[in-house]
């Protein structure tokens, strides 16, 4: 049987799952494949640490680059993260002919058209379904699936952090630094959470995605990207009166005016399928011109999971290799550039928690310097008031544009019977994601 | 740039979705191919009716065997589906060196092998995700998304007429006949409804999945089949009262004694992510040892859904034909018998609804027959009494082995205080169905 020669940089949760992985299902994997895989040599940075795995002895070095320049290898899988040094390991390994597997969303985030211009140039192929989403596989589908699709709208839950401390927000009432606190205790969420609850690594996925879906450059700096930590439990409770649950949502859209790409706390629809993801979950929401609306859902981390798609990869190219091919797709295309609309353009039904006097006329008050602002009112709830002598007023708003949003709230925060800082989020309706034919 | 030349045999419903979607999206998919998919000729059966789809002159023939002979042609496309000419038409196109690409669910189920070893025998392919679930890419998330992974488990809604129907008897409270008539008239059953309520084709699309997922050959005959037929409102009801839900499940799994295939109404938890799956939608729940649990949601027939899975065969073929290859995976591999177990070993919880006379001792009395078949019970609803003087004893059993259920129900329905045969719906357990990892 056909041998193919891989080599593995870096060792972490996801290289230990995916060695784990090709040895637990070796003969299963030889069967679909028609060839066998073989771990050659693993880089890591000291070959004394005690591993996960077995390995047979002298398959580890620390020298990353008799990987990359190694001949017998034919797939060079980079699982160290970061920009570098696996930004260099990747291209030299391009350069040297070799097929390249990575899980580095943070690398492809940043300098994605680099990396994929290299292996066109090269001849060869970059595969990174494990960038995204864990096991579930949204590259591919992306990519291979929906090919003949227009991508209309693609929502993602796609940080199992910030949907875990939001789902125990929501079903054990817990506050934010309380669900964080326990997220880190199950291990759901690093000792610094700051890249996943600010949004940045949503948003580092977005930009791959959304390069994918567009075809265009999409610029990690041109997302909008806001976090959770600024939401409160009283919001996730009254938006659940209101019929919706707060998920942190990627989101990218067509419009005529040009693509949407955000990430921001949303309220969803009960009804809608994204509602039901739970605890540390991911999932896909994707809308296509051709296919209507597709749901991808499973587990977006973990050695497992992530390993699984690494394996995929793996695989993949292994099939191109043993047909005499290097590629199998060839780099995305991202050449054709398109306007990304600015946040301030997008238009959004918005939910608004106004912190208020509770006093006669205040509400008509605020109610017109909305109007002023083009901002007009689905419905309002009050009631209650809080310590302060102050009450909440929520209001759910027509669709509005984002600028005009901004600046109603800034007049109204500046009101003298407003007394705190109006909290709001926006609103996906699912209608605005139908299908088109 | 470079021209991939495809014939099309078939211009019903997918036919039309498929030459619509290539035309639509033509620029787009070049530029994601780096090729043209020219579409050269079309089979049809009176090439003077009138068409839904605009179409250059003189494209349609009505002679079939033009196509598959055409040298220029490199892709043939069959889409009239049933057995025979369908089966020629593709084993001539194969022998003729030319990759095929077939939405023929019953063809595959019946003589997948044929075709698969017809295709591996000329060196070239047979494609066929439109064959499952529309536009959802289950059969490309089987083969190459979890290669890597031993298939634990494969849990279906993969016919949209049956959970159409179903969804209106639990959210209307419709009558199987109410509801399929409305399924009738909105578009979502056939005028002869029988292959989809009674389940075959849901053990069509059974068979071809779980070859794929357990690398065997499964006869369409192996699978045991139930459709929907027999539901009744009343037992939606008493298993909402319970918490679950009642689908259609097609189920495939790999247990001790063998792999399961089977095809009948299921109660699903309520909060299992299948139960959220409404209307005509499809979805596929699948546990893989690696990536643990995924779900793939989406429509699961029509003209443009189906249209968008034929286009990405289309294009993945031609992505391999660029390259100067026929194959890209290769057939799947199904030549390793494996044990598949018998419907009477499969071991269940079941819900059961007895039809009994009112009157001290019942209870006990069908709770005794149930002990001898070694069937324990984990909870029961008594309560109402209709018409004829007789009650409905709704009872859920812990695990049970379907010979013994069946055997203790024959001996229950002789008994002189059981007014009616008792019904049975087996229940899906999800913990068996947790990730191993």
């Amino acid at each position: 049987m056909e041998k193919i020669k891989i080599g593995i940089i870096g060792l972490g949760t996801v290289g230990t799952g995916t060695v784990a992985a090709l040895r637990r299902n070796r003969e299963l994997i030889n069967k679909r494949l028609g060839a066998s895989i073989e771990v050659k040599r693993i880089a890591v940075r000291d070959i004394r640490r005690p591993r996960q795995v077995d390995l047979p002895p002298g398959i580890l070095t620390e020298a990353a680059d008799e990987i990359v320049h190694d001949p017998e290898i034919a797939i060079v899988v980079e699982l160290i993260g970061g920009i570098e040094p696996a930004r260099s390991y990747i291209l030299a390994a391009l350069r040297a002919g070799k097929c390249v597997v990575t899980a580095n969303k943070a690398l492809l985030a940043e300098c994605g058209q680099e990396i994929y211009q290299a292996a066109a140039e090269a001849g060869t192929e970059v595969a990174f379904e494990a960038s995204v989403g864990g096991g579930i596989p949204i590259i591919k589908t992306l990519r291979e699936a929906l090919a003949a699709n227009r991508i209309l709208s693609l929502l993602g839950i796609v940080n199992g952090t910030c949907n875990y401390i939001l789902t125990r927000m929501t079903e054990a009432g817990l506050s934010f630094n309380e669900a964080l606190t326990e997220a880190q205790k199950a291990g759901f969420a690093e000792a610094d959470p700051s890249l996943d609850v600010e949004g940045l690594d949503s948003a580092h996925k977005l930009a791959i995605l959304a390069t994918l879906a567009y075809d265009t450059c999409i610029p990690l700096q041109e997302i909008y990207v806001e976090g959770i930590t600024a939401v409160e439990p009283l919001d996730i409770r009254f938006g659940r009166e209101l019929g919706y649950v707060v998920k942190l949502l990627a989101l990218s859209r067509e419009t005529d005016g040009g693509i949407e790409v955000r990430v921001h706390p949303t309220l969803v629809p009960e009804g809608h399928m994204l509602a039901s993801v739970r605890e540390a979950h991911n999932a896909f929401y994707i809308t296509g011109d051709t296919v209507g609306d597709i749901l991808l859902y499973g587990q977006g981390a973990g050695a497992w999971p992530t390993g699984s798609a690494v394996c995929a990869d793996i695989i993949d190219l292994a099939r191109a290799i043993r047909r005499g091919k290097k590629t199998r797709l060839g780099p995305p295309s991202f050449r054709q550039p398109r306007r990304l609309l600015p946040m301030e353009e997008v238009v959004s039904r918005y939910y608004f928690r106004f912190s208020a006097v509770d006093r006669p006329g205040v509400l008509s008050k605020i109610a017109g310097v909305l109007g002023d602002h083009r901002i007009s009112i689905a419905s309002v709830i009050q009631k209650g008031r809080d310590e302060g002598g102050s009450v909440p007023i929520v209001m759910i708003t027509h669709e509005a544009r984002e600028a005009d949003v901004r600046q109603a709230l800034r007049v109204v925060n500046r009101l003298e019977v407003v007394t705190a800082a109006t909290k709001f989020i926006r609103i996906l309706e699912g209608q605005h994601f139908a299908p088109s034919p």
